[in-house]
């Protein structure tokens, strides 16, 4: 285990306070375009999480009024038009691993988007565990837009999963926006919170999280994505393990505890 | 295959009439908590229904204005926490074997939700194959709150199958309630009815469901639950056999021939 | 590769403009049902389109204010009630047979449906990539009225993942119509139009897909069926392939030369 507050990443914007960590990108006259180094550190910095003991929550905000653009055009699109295969499959496999590190990195992970959330942006906040969003976010999955199939970074498998296969198919080969509030109806945003309230929001769910017990926490995520394609009776006997794993933390006996004793659990990831 | 009819539970009421089985738990005082001992008696009463001559269909109902508390305190979690992983996990697996008896019983499922479904309540209220609820219904995968993981009998498999990805990630990282009208949205619950209509309504479901070919019925509760994790192409040569199996039952030759004398069909489930 | 265009289908109204290409089953008086030759034609129909190189869409079309009525009772279950297990199977594999070839034929499809969609029909609304409806569309899966199972054609498999696990399980239990509003609220209709607006909307769509990168609308179509139950690391493995195949063809780049040259790119599909 290590700690992560004092990291100091050259390429987006990163704090820890109260073991939540904050992520921004930060070209916010671009609206935060990714570059090849920004994907590399952020999974990185993802997978040095899996390890973090002073980080149980992390927060992907906004910046400058948007979260983010995707592939930057000139820094990533240009030199992708000029590669070969290999290089290519370089790319798409450390984009991809960027996504798994999200998903494998233990802790929850909440996306706080306002503005501008496209191409890698919105499948950045497709990846994070909860999703908050202001009413003017603009998500669009535009792959198709610049040539591409919809396949990106998982999002045949996610996305679906998320809003359904027929709301997703129209995303995936249209490239259109997907408005604040058809997001919100179609369960791809949480809620929604003015652009003053967002980052508040996102943090008093991130407190409540941090709160809870988060050893538990890592085994809910794990889950999730593991039981993502088992058999109904697999996934069943997968999570009898998994809960019996729980069942001996203390912060179980913690809430037992507190609950005879009619107070409120004070839960400590362990 | 044997009549459940004259069953006399000790641990919930039972009741069979028109070919429909009526369980409740029996606890309204403290909302219907789940022991060791019904927990138990449900999942060999749901084995049992895979042979029920006389039973077609299953309403899970409420008493006292309440569906279930989950796993009570003093019976279930106070002694979890003093027992040792083989007991712990011993355990986890009934629970499961209960969603497993649910899913395997070969017929519909109707829960039929007022007031209180948390826990191990709201885990059977997703087991079943169909939900009605009242506008008060209460609906939280509480684990979180009790210091354990939101993957709990299966919750993290079916729960994103529901409602999907985004919304069954917030309920089960931060147990809060479901409200009833954004269960009805999410597609948790099929429909709301008031207090006073709920029973009626449930059973008009399970008549009409009774009145049908019930044989067709068990092979689509099977394939619906089969196919959870087939390729698609897989799940289609599934199907092809499954339903070649119905059209040599008799309720397909009945409703073709009611069809041509321009009668209602009259199934009997062979 | 072949052309479609003057293909001269028996059973069906065909028609190929601008890449497109219309199909309308043609006995508007008893609302399109479905036949033997019907089936076997549209079947052998998509696997054609594989092939086609002229057509870059599909559109599925109504006719005389209704989509398609089914299998028809005379023509179809009829004799089904009378046949052995060898020709049942031989049946169900040929109906299962079209959903893989609509699956499989490497173009997206739209259907556009007016009035009565149900039974097979419903199916190949559900089989399609993108689906439009007008308000009085009327879409049941009304397996279980025929005294048959809802597992038809992959139902079990996919309507799940359209609209939830719990709204498919009330539809293919209790067979009933799923109104219009309800399937554009749940995500089974992309969106509704007035019935006068419909043919004109699904044309704007398939127009619109027409003038994107088709070859990379064909991996998004594989991809999106391919990942259904691959394990989420091994679909974002198989999304890095895939994408990494798009960059390399040339509409990659007219993206990109386009957008520095600040122009709208004419995608050609390779």
């Amino acid at each position: 285990m290590t700690e992560l507050a004092s990291l100091t990443p050259q390429h987006f914007l990163w704090e820890v306070t109260d073991r939540i960590a904050t992520i921004r990108l930060n070209r916010p006259d671009r609206k935060n375009p990714l570059t090849f180094d920004s994907y590399a550190e952020l999974r990185d910095t993802f997978r040095a999480l899996v390890y973090a003991s002073d980080v149980d929550v992390v927060i992907l905000g906004s910046n400058g009024g948007n979260f983010c653009s995707g592939g930057d055009v000139h820094d990533i699109i240009g030199p992708l038009v000029g590669m070969e295969m290999k290089e290519l499959l370089a790319f798409t496999r450390m984009t991809g691993d960027l996504v798994k590190a999200m998903i494998g990195c233990g802790k929850p992970i909440i996306a706080a988007v306002d503005g501008v959330c496209v191409g890698a942006g919105a499948i950045m906040a497709m990846a994070s565990d909860l999703r908050l969003a202001t009413p003017s976010a603009k998500c669009a999955f535009l792959f198709t837009r610049v040539g591409l199939a919809g396949c990106d970074m998982g999002a045949c498998a996610m996305l679906p999963r998320i809003i359904g296969q027929g709301r997703a198919a129209e995303l995936l080969y249209t490239g259109r926006v997907m408005r604040a509030e058809e997001g919100e109806r179609w369960g791809f945003w949480n809620s929604l919170h003015a652009a003053d309230a967002l980052e508040a929001a996102a943090l008093t769910l991130a407190k409540a999280l941090a709160a809870g017990p988060t050893f538990a926490h890592g085994i809910t995520k794990t889950q999730i994505n593991q039981e993502w394609n088992m058999g109904l009776e697999q996934a069943i006997e997968a999570e009898a393990q998994a809960q019996a794993i729980c069942m001996q933390t203390r912060d179980f006996e913690r809430a037992y505890r507190a609950f005879v004793a009619k107070e409120t659990p004070v839960f400590q990831g362990d």
